[in-house]
């Protein structure tokens, strides 16, 4: 058989992340890359890997099944994706919850006039945890739901901190408050603020003869990042943080607790994810979303989706009756 | 907007939890039980339900959308799903794992003629902890995978304790090794033999007079059921097992362990459920998969399903609009 043929447009973390996840994929080859750099300068993980500029993307459209949109969902995406959707399938992890109901729109009105398909905001979450929210609603619907996130590194919080004056390198680390998961846990179903829910870790490397105070009040203060937290402040050296604040792990939570019947038995629907590599991981659940949209164009299928519309047996290569058989 | 008109087929503990269960969703509603005993001797859990006798389910196709089969796996369903499939769509949680492709053709032949839909083998495992080994392979392809059952009760286990001679009441709990579940919790993919997986926890009410060492070596001896496993027996009286052993609270965890990328980081995926009461979750999960069983028989399709084949956004009654304003 023959295999899918993907390629990366955009190839930071998540692309280079979509690079290894292909290859532990036997059904799946890359068949190029396309970025906004020079071509030259890019060092591809694997060798004889094909870089082209981004431009080229409309020349390849018989030799491509699904192209990756690893852009960031801030501004490269909203651009993007209705560009690649009018010429491909496409796969993203768009991430600005707010935003997707006009993302969805957009991208599959480009879709339905290509006849191709689109599964935006694949990932972990949205993703794998929307996902479990329904699976929760669903099997619970007299229940609450909760989500935790970490620990793991914010992208957003650290790009918050960087931007204050006399910082020059900073990671912020999202942690759940221990106590609180476990209030969750035991079914008690509490009503948790953000504080009680998660707290803020800052490592901050700071410029010679920053004013360290104002770095930490800035960061303690400043409305909807930091203000409703309890956050902590830690100023270390350079190399500090090249040592031990490089790597991308992330994770989190999602509960469902409910009850049924008569007795108001308690039930409990726990799912969670421990990654040391936050985009390596958001790049493997983009791939077995590509073998999805692979077949649901190869079925005619034209437009956006999201994984609440995509069945299971859809993200592995073995055919249904194997599953049935093994898994089921 | 009409509800989803729901029967149930046989009025045991899952038949009664699928009561409570639709009583739980406002787009649902429950127009007549059908046992093989006696109507008059049912007492339902809420006033007004109409109980029929099974032989008079035919005469009601144009009354039901979705039959909720709630007989048992090991006899029932064999014999009643392809009868049902042949004039309803059905719902049912046929958890023999060995028997399901035999079963699932039988369904499939049967509601392909009748032009119907069943979804076969809902519940929690097969059910949801099958999606979670499916969703484990798709996204850790590189990887291995754990189930874990319990602490709970097993009916297959109990049953095989109360055809020793002298025993006249019996609980088997199956309850996983914490520290097995910690060794893959940790990502060592560690190799794990039943024994090291699982414990067996036995509690007996013997009949006056009976050979204790008897039933104790029966048991812990017993192939296939206990003789792989350290198995502990415990004797005690009538009372106590009324007291503390009539509830169903079952559970488990499935685990994905695997890595990704150059540096092999190592990405952890769990799920879990706690169940106070095992039939009524059972139940929960049934009706949610008869709303989706329901859209894809007013869509036209036919044929048996499983839970692999199902989107999740069919399970809930939000339209997709709002679940991806709001859930994704």
């Amino acid at each position: 058989m023959s295999k899918i043929r993907l390629a990366i447009a955009g190839y930071g973390n998540v692309g280079r992340g979509v690079e290894y996840a292909i290859s532990q994929n036997e059904d799946m080859e890359l068949v190029a890359i396309f970025t906004r750099r020079d071509p030259n300068t890019i060092k591809t993980a694997f060798a004889g890997v094909k870089v082209n500029k981004i431009e080229e993307a409309e020349k390849h459209i018989h030799a491509i099944d699904v192209m990756m949109l690893c852009g960031g969902s801030a501004t490269d995406l909203m651009e993007q994706a209705p560009y690649f959707a009018s010429l491909y399938n496409c796969i993203d992890s768009f991430d600005n919850h707010a935003k997707i109901p006009e993302y969805f729109k957009m991208v599959d009105e480009a879709a339905r006039k290509s006849k191709k398909i689109s599964i935006i905001s694949t990932g972990w979450d949205p993703g794998l945890f929307s996902l479990m929210r329904v699976l929760g609603m669903a099997c619970l619907p007299k229940g609450c739901d909760y989500t935790f996130w970490g620990r793991g590194v914010s992208q957003g919080h650290s790009d918050a901190i960087r931007r204050i004056k006399g910082v020059k390198f900073a990671a912020q680390y999202t942690i759940p408050i221990e106590s609180a998961v476990a209030a969750v846990r035991s079914c008690s179903n509490p009503t948790l603020s953000p504080r009680q829910k998660h707290l803020r870790d800052c490592f901050v490397v700071a410029e010679a003869n920053a004013d360290l105070d104002y770095i930490e009040q800035t960061i303690k203060t400043m409305p909807n990042y930091f203000s409703d937290y309890d956050t902590f402040v830690h100023f270390i050296s350079e190399e500090q943080f090249n040592a031990g604040h490089q790597q991308m792990p992330h994770g989190g939570f999602v509960f469902r607790t409910g009850t049924t019947g008569k007795e108001e038995h308690q039930q409990r629907i726990e799912f969670s994810l421990q990654l040391d590599s936050n985009p390596e991981f958001t790049a493997n659940v983009m791939v077995a979303y590509a073998r999805a949209a692979h077949r649901l164009s190869l079925e005619g299928e034209t437009g956006a989706r999201t994984v609440f519309d995509i069945p299971m047996g859809m993200l592995v290569a073995t055919d249904m009756e194997e599953l049935r058989a093994k898994s089921l």
